[in-house]
């Protein structure tokens, strides 16, 4: 389960830092939208983005997610990729992190090749 | 060298997601105050601190900046911790920091154990 505090911190409009291990192991950072259900953090990415590459192969990933009004609340979840849905399923979800992001649906000009959701379940998550 | 927008991303009171590489490989991220001199992002933590003792074991981090006033204002660098400093010159540091994030010096009693000062080259650098 998410802990309550950092699900609230996901499901409002706050950013998070996604890293992902590259082939050799070091680590890549990208800041991205991101939502929560009650047992995982959720990231919409593109099938051919080099983040969605490296959590296919392995699937050991952080989130920071950072309180937008106040960078000193943010918290840090530890855990895996244990899910990656694409389809229309994914093309809902971006539109719905668009809507709560920019306040519209995602611009379908702006989607290269396909949207997948990434399910994290945490291993270690911790609000500061 | 240090990109100049960059540079004064990291040089103004923004915070930056650190990612160090925990024994098994996994990333482990934190919020951390910033700096950065002409060739290296400047982070200061304590050395009895995991992401230390993460950096002294393996070298490689991702430091994320995210300009405060804008999310979707943030520079990604990749690099190598290729020096730490304790010491004095880490003590003067950490007030420094304190000063441009709180506005006064660092508060003594908050440190445990040893300030120290990561130098962080980067391999590959950009803002977005």
């Amino acid at each position: 389960m998410i802990d309550d505090a950092i699900k609230k911190l996901a499901q409002e409009p706050n950013f998070a830092a996604l890293t992902t291990l590259l082939p050799d192991g070091r680590p890549m950072s990208h800041m991205m939208w991101v939502d929560a259900d009650d047992e995982h953090i959720l990231i919409n990415t593109e099938v051919h983005r080099q983040r969605f590459k490296n959590v296919e192969r392995d699937a050991r990933v952080a989130v920071t997610i950072i309180n937008r009004d106040n960078p000193y609340q943010y918290a840090e979840v530890r855990g895996r990729v244990v899910d990656t849905t694409g389809g229309d399923e994914a093309r809902a979800n971006i539109d719905a992190l668009s809507r709560k992001y920019v306040g519209n649906d995602y611009d379908p000009a702006a989607i290269t090749t396909e949207r997948v959701i990434l399910r994290i379940a945490p291993d270690r998550q911790r609000a500061y």
